[in-house]
């Protein structure tokens, strides 16, 4: 009952995924399928990484997570096999995994060089399908990680928006905009802590302006900014029963400011 | 082999989805999951309702559909657990299963008050993930649905447009617009019943109309506006080889009578 | 463990999609579904087949793949079961599964008439749910496809666009555009051959012209222009780190000219 997921930017729907779910399949053919996502934009490691660090680890132990953002496909890039925490994961090392390897030390790192569990033909521009997902397959079969390859020293690391906390503010950045628009930023309930969430707190994104951090989106009128702190335990702004991101013109990488009165 | 259905406006490819089949996995990891539809329009209960009701029965008996259309989450509105034919359903109580419930009674409603089955911890913004995933799982491991809550009186309700039949004639409306963007409306084949179906029948939607209810699309040319009994056995309106929706610039809502001669 | 695939043009997200699966695991709840892809374009017969020719053949011996793009659905075409090398198709017979039939003589053809495998209530317009989905189910469950009806002679063709190869030059057409917007060709790696694919190699689309033909989309820089041998084993052209097709305004059946100095 072992399950692998995917994570790409080849778009829900691309045969590129259902090619990789044949191979797959066809070495393993018990094995459980779960789509993480498929509509990462194209080549934006930082949002795949954000996705996987999200919901990865609300799988089963042992899932073997196969992450495809892989805009250096057929260069010297390694691809890799992690285990961090409970979960398995098979990435290119582009930073993929740096969000989750940032929170949890990976206790394994094995560079992919073995091509006994690759198929008979490796393509230069599809390795997702002709590496990755044969070896997450027998991965999934219980092999020993330590045959796919050998030890890869440390896991490649991409810049991310710093928050910064200081004369009684919290200076961060929208990182994420949902499927409902809901802007996600890199603020978390930790830094809020224990000041306060009502009248007193003002978040601030771009022009924009709200008093209070709730705890759910349905306490204000309708057309409403309201900031919550989001089920990922993240500070978001939305709009009550509109698309924030859309009304607001706000995208991804937009500052937001936590300041109290 | 116990099956567990998704229905969701979270949108293909979020991976609020996948997290809700993270945590169902966890729990039951033998369980099949598939996707009902994850693009209901936003907080549209109506659509969720609609989709609900045509697919359901489908699966097998037993089969536990999870349906998160939730504007209200946070709020006090009730959580439940329905049965309703041979199918069983976790939904929040605003109205998502008022269409299924008002062609069969459900023989079981019970409200979920018990956390015993949910999450440890519960968020105030996403209790698809936190709450019903996880009852789902347990349902489909075979708990007995009595320990999840207490009885519920009765599903919530919600108002739609109602057929008049009148004068010799049908005045229905839109309901749904299929991706094909057929015009599907809520008149059904009983309505309709034994009166002509030939070129004696008018059907009018907006400043269109058609003569004729036919079997299928593809008895006239490409291009024609046709009125035809659909798979789900309701009078839908199609241009045949094109989306009538886009084409005629028809939404859900717009009035439709047929009449006849 | 056996495998049922969905490839349709009722788009990703369709509750008949869903339809279709409820049915199948009715029949058979232990198959493993697998979606293709439902975002062929509508009615486009041509893409289906396309996909249907580079997919399949990854999945294991005795896949059942249930293709509906069926725009004469209701009238006269036959559906077919057909077995083509190790896999095995359920279809409309409108070219659908011309292109593998093509590479691969189909071993066994029947026309589905024996209803004893169908819903007992065949709708019109939607065969995909009430004859194909429950044939598909009972084909996963092992019944002998010759029960399913009687000997079909010949698949559908379609007209595809040729490759002429005279004066040293190859004349191809753009037949694909993958998600990404690379621009996939007929033109094989075969019919290339021991051919140079240095800087002597001149591929020319529209008014747009590159030389060289590589192997990986990395090696040249962002926003330039690149022909590539793609996974499939087609020449593709590509814009490094952007949507050629949106970017050049080039779609489907647009000439391609592979030339050399």
């Amino acid at each position: 009952m072992s399950v692998i997921t995917l994570t790409t930017d080849f778009g829900t729907g691309s045969p590129y995924v259902a090619a990789m779910k044949g191979v797959i399949l066809a070495i393993n053919p018990a094995v459980t399928l779960v789509d993480l996502t498929h509509d990462v934009p194209a080549q934006d490691i930082r949002q795949g990484a954000l996705v996987l660090d999200q919901v990865a680890e609300r799988f089963p132990e042992d899932t073997v997570h196969v992450a495809v953002v892989d805009p250096g496909v057929g260069t010297d890039r390694a691809i890799v096999y992690a285990r961090i925490g409970r979960q398995q994961y098979v990435a290119p090392d582009n930073g993929l995994l740096s969000r989750l390897a940032s929170r949890i030390a990976p206790s394994m790192l094995i560079r992919l060089t073995n091509p006994e569990y690759w198929l008979a033909e490796v393509s230069r521009t599809f390795h997702g399908r002709d590496i990755m997902a044969p070896v997450a397959a027998h991965l999934s079969l219980g092999i020993d990680p330590d045959r796919l390859g050998l030890p890869h020293r440390a896991l490649a690391e991409l810049d991310w928006p710093e928050v910064r906390q200081a004369g009684g503010r919290i200076d961060g950045t929208v990182i994420e905009v949902d499927s409902f628009g809901n802007l996600i930023t890199n603020i978390t309930a930790e830094m809020i802590g224990s000041r306060p969430t009502d009248e007193r707190a003002c978040v601030v994104c771009n022009i924009y302006d709200t008093w209070g951090i709730y705890r759910t989106y349905a306490e204000q009128l309708r057309g409403t900014l309201v900031a919550v702190i989001g089920s990922g335990g993240r500070l978001e702004l939305a709009v009550v029963g509109d698309n924030a991101a859309r009304r607001l013109g706000i995208q991804v990488g937009t500052p937001v400011v936590v300041s109290w009165e």
